[in-house]
């Protein structure tokens, strides 16, 4: 992409309600534009970001037997009634509306009442399971207090997940399966060294559910884990007989913030039972689907990258996730024109600030954006038949020739 | 896809208030699933169509310098107010709602407000201009009935583009762009020949808009059009000051039902004005920016479609946007076995329909389902090293020996 062509412009100031600092660069290099508190537009760079989130989600549900669709974000009462979860004392982050032709309707702040109803379609005998359905959908919530840029926000893009099995081990087979490939995305997505994967409470179902916490100062969550790191707990189950479990105490853990940025639940027939999706068994008889629901916060994610991985300059984004992998700039008219040259056939790949300001400019903006390598070409870089290529996350400067630059391109 | 691997399976019965023949076969054939009256679910292979119709238009569209955004749902009272475009008596098809934080929202139902407003930011100069600018999005619409499955929904995903231009010449050059431009879209779509630009009324702002109509039974606009069909006018234009500047008789013109499938707009400076979004022009002087906006209901399209698109025995997808181009069927052992040599390495362009079920419910199915070529492999057809290709769309059948049916896959 050519800078000059592109309406963004790199801002002075975040707007001044906005106290994290990756929400600040997120805000002022245009990644995303912010509506009103808890409430973002995604620019054209920040798209890109979302849509590199995606794929890799996208490809790990897939190969795990994940098939994609797409669920409505209005909400018909029957079946959240069915299941107690449509009065706002159950669920207190409803978005409610009215319609014109008369009747209440909600805004899904999750989607497990209407995948539960809409496979009684689909499901009806144990040769119909298991089935992997996931999404990924905006998704609203009436949160009282929206904070950390778009970390915590009221409108967001999410991936759920849902799976239905005929009995409880087939369920816990791929429940094993989710862990793995969630722990693969967050490995991809460049946050899987400080990602974990923590004991959360479980509800009325199942004894635990499965949160994975990536570790950052701006998290809202606190996290207890052992010293050799092999326990990670939450809060909310820190409790005696659950130590005693993991058979660690509470004056040995370490404690430190933690932002949810994916979470995976045993529902046994919490959803299916209510609104009576059973199957029929190889002895005949009718029995409720055995469900489990896995989510991951898009958006909330590309927040949590932004906090995670910026400097005092900005944002150093990881490959997998970066708008453009390359930053070019040329200097000079002769820089200048190896420049275009260089872009050329590369357009996918790299971020061409063709624009007309001083180059010192354009190095501020490379690091606020925070594109993983800065190619510079000059006259003396010319000179050496060579571009100066910088790394953004650690400094690091080097005259790479022309033909070993060509390597780097995918 | 294999078949068998999906949840999906055809449904003997559409649901009940579901009248229009396209939108039956939509659900029956599990494109999509009904949550209620105007509110759809979209299964796998109705996600592909929407998919396939999504990549076309953001094609056409970055070919004359769209850049793709993604603006939020929700909506903030105050920039509509500042247009008069809050209060339903001016926009009867709000969904509204509150914040738990106090303060009532909107869910926009279009976005000529938010995109205006957000481009205070990076609109100053001359310099900024042009700007063109889209998103693929979710629209809701609180309409009284809504009707003709996915034709008329209260929620549906919706292409927007918008247009910052310095002057009114500019304007119009890149308002011919886009009508071009569109025209490839729905011939690329597959249903260019019934589809007519046609004047419909401008509103204050400027004497006609455009929209795109495709002649449809089902539709709910009548055009009427001259005998060489080379002007086409809505309903709301039969004036007798228009029917004599487009020099035709009232008594000459024919009339036919269209599905709106898009619509044009120049908008000058309606919303430029009030929201104060100012440029400053080579001589110095703060001037408002000339806008227009551009729409394509996407689901919507596929609806239409749906529609036009379908016999007796099913649905007929224009090649472009099936969501497989192959249906292939195996019988007997040997045409089972060489049918999955076959699905391998053809995975996404083949619907493999490796069910255990009886070769008449299959060919009843892919029927249903509208896939362009189905593919039989059978004892009679292996004799000849061929396969038996028939084309949904003029039931055409040959026998084609493996080496060619190779060339059709891409």
């Amino acid at each position: 992409m050519r800078f000059s062509q592109t309406f963004i412009k790199t801002l002075r100031d975040a707007p001044k309600d906005e106290t994290a600092r990756g929400a600040q660069y997120l805000n002022r290099a245009g990644y995303v534009h912010k509506e009103m508190a808890g409430v973002y537009d995604y620019l054209p760079l920040g798209l890109r970001v979302l849509e590199k989130i995606k794929k890799i989600i996208r490809e790990e549900l897939n190969a795990i037997g994940g098939q994609e669709v797409l669920m409505s974000t209005l909400q018909n009462p029957a079946p959240w009634q069915k299941t107690d979860r449509w009065d706002p004392e159950k669920i207190d982050v409803w978005f409610k509306t009215e319609l014109s032709a008369g009747g209440e309707l909600g805004l899904a702040p999750t989607h497990e009442e209407p995948f539960t109803n809409m496979m009684k379609n689909y499901i009806s005998s144990y040769k119909d399971l298991p089935v992997y359905t996931y999404q990924i959908q905006t998704k609203f919530r009436n949160e009282l207090r929206a904070k950390s840029g778009i970390m915590r926000t009221r409108e967001f893009l999410m991936n759920d997940m849902y799976s239905f099995s005929a009995d409880e081990s087939s369920h816990d087979q791929f429940y094993h399966e989710v862990e793995k490939a969630y722990a693969r995305i967050f490995d991809r997505l460049g946050i899987g060294e400080d990602t974990y994967q923590t004991f959360a409470s479980g509800g009325v179902f199942s004894k635990y559910s499965h949160e994975f916490q990536t570790l950052t100062e701006v998290g809202e969550d606190t996290i207890y884990y052992n010293t050799d790191k092999t326990v990670f707990l939450n809060e909310e189950v820190l409790e005696d007989e659950i130590l005693e479990e993991f058979n660690v105490k509470r004056n040995e853990l370490a404690s430190a913030r933690g932002a949810e940025v994916g979470n995976i639940f045993t529902l046994k027939t919490k959803y299916s039972a209510p609104l009576e999706l059973n199957y029929t068994n190889q002895d005949g008889e009718r029995q409720p689907v055995i469900m489990g629901c896995y989510g991951i916060g898009i958006s909330r994610v590309m927040g949590v990258i932004a906090e995670k991985c910026a400097d005092e300059k900005g944002l150093v984004w990881p490959e997998a996730v970066a708008p453009y992998r390359f930053y070019l700039i040329g200097i000079g008219e002769k820089g200048q024109a190896r420049a275009e040259e260089l872009y050329k056939g590369h357009e996918k790949e790299i971020l061409f600030d063709d624009r007309d300001l001083r180059p010192g400019e354009k190095f501020a903006d490379a690091e606020l954006l925070g594109i993983p390598y800065r190619i510079v070409i000059s006259d003396k870089t010319l000179n050496n038949d060579a571009v100066e290529l910088t790394s953004r996350s650690d400094s690091e400067t080097k005259n790479l020739p022309f033909s070993e630059l060509e390597q780097m391109f995918s």
